[in-house]
């Protein structure tokens, strides 16, 4: 096996869609994936948008089995296995290393709340101790407004320390600019901070850092990888602006439905707009007053099947 | 299959041992169900005390039917089967019912935070209606301060509306015993209302509440089940007193690890110390200190094995 490169660029926490029965239809979610990876974005399988926690352990090694087999690069592909259990978390992340995938992006343990930096410590741990492969890198998944446990400072400092070579990067998903300046003034050797929204790409690539994973990379991903490409240039201040505005329709309603409305309206697939509980799909007024602001912005959709 | 007796009565959420390899261990939790069992307690595996959202759903289906062919009475047993997955908690809740356990203390979905009662009430109807046996009997688990997922009581209404003869209970660990008043005050037809500490125990008690779900019953089986069996009768104030002085002690301390160094103490077994991450071990300072703290108030924790 390949040893894997460090990534950086913009990767979309990919929308996961239902059927009729509320079970996962990998054949919709493999044109997603070829959709926004044609627009030279990378694929996070799993995360928040994703609604990774609203799925078993087995649905998301079924997909993500589905996802390689047809064809989505691993190298490319940075699943979410972090779960509330160790041996969930461990099953997955070797998974996710045999099927080659370029990292997986890990939420702590996140059902006890105020627990210490030892046992986060510990229970990172534990996990890259059980899956024991030299191949395995993880990205920390920062993300406190949902799972109420942070990854501290202090904590990527330790873990960084002993696991160098394994822990090498985070998606800071805080929402606090602050926070994301914090760890690139770390300057950890070579450790690549992602910002969670798009919102703060420029300023994180000034910053020195090495991208962004954002959930409207699910529908604008092309603009969003342009301005990844091309924030040396002149006019990059205007591309953030135009894609603060974009975001920031979606910002105005609950964001993982909407973005499934606006995807099934734009493929003129309804099936699209299907979430599990506890999520509420999207009702027909707020997708057409999504669907409205977006067009007074220009936006468009195209070519997504 | 009969159908299951509504619970009343003191239950405690078993802490789950674990071996040296962090793997759950029934051979220790049968003896610690057993002894607690015998002081007239129900058991709740899998609660919160139990370290359940750290293990694995077949980790977890392993052990309760350890925990039935090893003679536990599942006609006294409430496993904690809500996860943030539908499939998870409906596979959980199946093995519940098929083992013949008079209910199931769920959790609602707790990774998405600030959830509407819509997406709740379609959660929980989901489990349900895909668990499908009219055997199912439900007790919600309020427990805001770790779920930060609150049941309110607009959805308890909602929920016992549409299934009242499976939504029959609910555990209140919310520490407020205002919204325990609140709901003992709805009325509705023979709900169970516990709360999720002896601290409140005689005050439900009083108020038409069924009993309590309690950390500390882990290690106080005895005393806490002796003032359910006779709150009517003079010295109840004193017993509850003395249950809150105990608990005292360990609420100084973190509660899980704490309970566990006590249990590996009295036991002569320092297996039982062992918590999964991200829970952190207690040290033996902090054990010390609480073995003082008790042995002042004539605690003891004798015939567990």
């Amino acid at each position: 096996m390949d040893t894997p490169k460090r990534l950086s660029g913009v990767f979309a926490p990919v929308l996961t869609p239902f059927d009729e029965a509320l079970d996962p239809d990998i054949h919709r979610l493999v044109r997603l994936c070829r959709w926004v990876a044609d627009h030279g974005c990378g694929i996070v399988p799993f995360g928040t948008t994703s609604e990774g926690n609203s799925l078993s352990v087995a649905e998301k090694i079924a997909l993500l089995e589905g996802l390689v087999e047809a064809g989505i690069d691993p190298n490319r592909m940075l699943p979410g296995t972090g779960c509330c259990a160790i041996p969930d978390s461990t099953v997955l992340t070797r998974k996710a290393v045999e099927l080659g995938c370029a990292g997986v992006l890990m939420l702590p343990p996140f059902y006890y709340k105020r627990v210490s930096d030892d046992g986060l410590y510990a229970a990172y741990s534990e996990v890259i101790q059980r899956v024991g492969a030299s191949a395995l890198r993880i990205y920390l998944y920062h993300i406190p407004p949902l799972s109420q446990t942070p990854i501290s400072v202090g904590l990527i400092e330790r873990l960084v320390k002993d696991y160098g070579d394994t822990v090498v990067g985070i998606k800071d998903s805080s929402g606090q600019w602050t926070n994301t300046e914090a760890m690139l003034a770390a300057g950890w050797d070579d450790f690549r901070i992602f910002v969670g929204s798009e919102a703060f790409l420029l300023a994180n690539l000034r910053g020195g850092g090495a991208g962004c994973i954002s959930a409207t990379a699910n529908v604008n991903p092309g603009p969003i990888h342009h301005l990844y490409a091309t924030w040396r240039q002149p006019g990059a201040h205007r591309q953030q602006q135009a894609l603060d505005r974009v975001r920031r329709v979606f910002e105005q309603a609950e964001l993982i439905p909407a973005l499934k409305a606006i995807v099934a309206h734009y493929t003129g697939d309804p099936a699209w707009g299907a979430v599990r509980p506890p999520l509420v799909a999207c009702r027909a007024a707020q997708r057409r007053s999504l669907v409205d602001a977006l067009g007074l912005l220009g936006f468009e959709l195209s070519g997504i099947a």
